[in-house]
């Protein structure tokens, strides 16, 4: 019997640029930042073999995975394996990525800490071979 | 057939006092204050009719609700009925409680910020009058 705990926490929201993001990945805002939340929060979903580009946060970032399996990597190092429950506390203006493995979809909530007004700054994308190695 | 999507999203943690928190409230903690992160996050689980004393926060909350379904009530006014995907972004200085309803278990991810190293200014217990009101 389908329950209601079957379905998604939340929508998947408005597909995201691939200026950022590579292939399919969707942004379902939850709260912007105001005078006492210091981050932006949503909850950011990627069909099977999307990801983010590399990029750094200058206040860090962490991750709720509420749904699926994916991968977070930090530029230089093994890339670690995500599934629903995971937490990520991404530091300050390390250079890294997340999205899905190229078999599942991945859904995880974002508090983007900011800087005064800044949050993130995007780079170059994972390519298809970093992509590949880390879901050998 | 039991899939992993109907198992809660985190474990229910360690029992809550009794102090704050009428009934049996857990809390599984996520993410410590740190350099970057100005905020304590945690998931916390509500059986039916657990809910917190009336409390207020210096730099507010922000509720994001992952399962079952319970009540947000500002004193005075009355109160919201919270469900799985429901956002709660609780003000500053405001006195308010959240819990369960009298028949469904609760759970919610809390994001609850700082002001310095204060973050709640615990109060009197809802009363059962008061709860009732709400369950009818």
């Amino acid at each position: 019997m389908e329950t209601q705990q079957n379905t998604s926490l939340f929508p998947k929201g408005d597909k995201l640029s691939n200026d950022y993001f590579t292939g399919n990945a969707f942004l379902h805002p939850l709260q912007a930042k105001d005078k006492n939340n210091e981050f932006a929060l949503g909850s950011v979903t990627f069909e099977p073999g999307a990801r983010t580009v590399w990029h750094t946060h200058p206040k860090g970032q962490v991750l709720i995975v509420t749904e699926g399996e994916g991968f977070y990597q930090e530029k230089g190092k093994p890339a670690q394996h995500l599934k629903k429950g995971d937490i990520v506390n991404i530091p300050e203006d390390i250079e890294h990525w997340h999205g899905a493995s190229a078999k599942s979809k991945f859904v995880h909530i974002a508090i983007t800490n900011y800087e005064g007004e800044k949050n993130v700054t995007w780079l170059q994308p994972v390519t298809e071979d970093e992509y590949n190695k880390v879901n050998k």
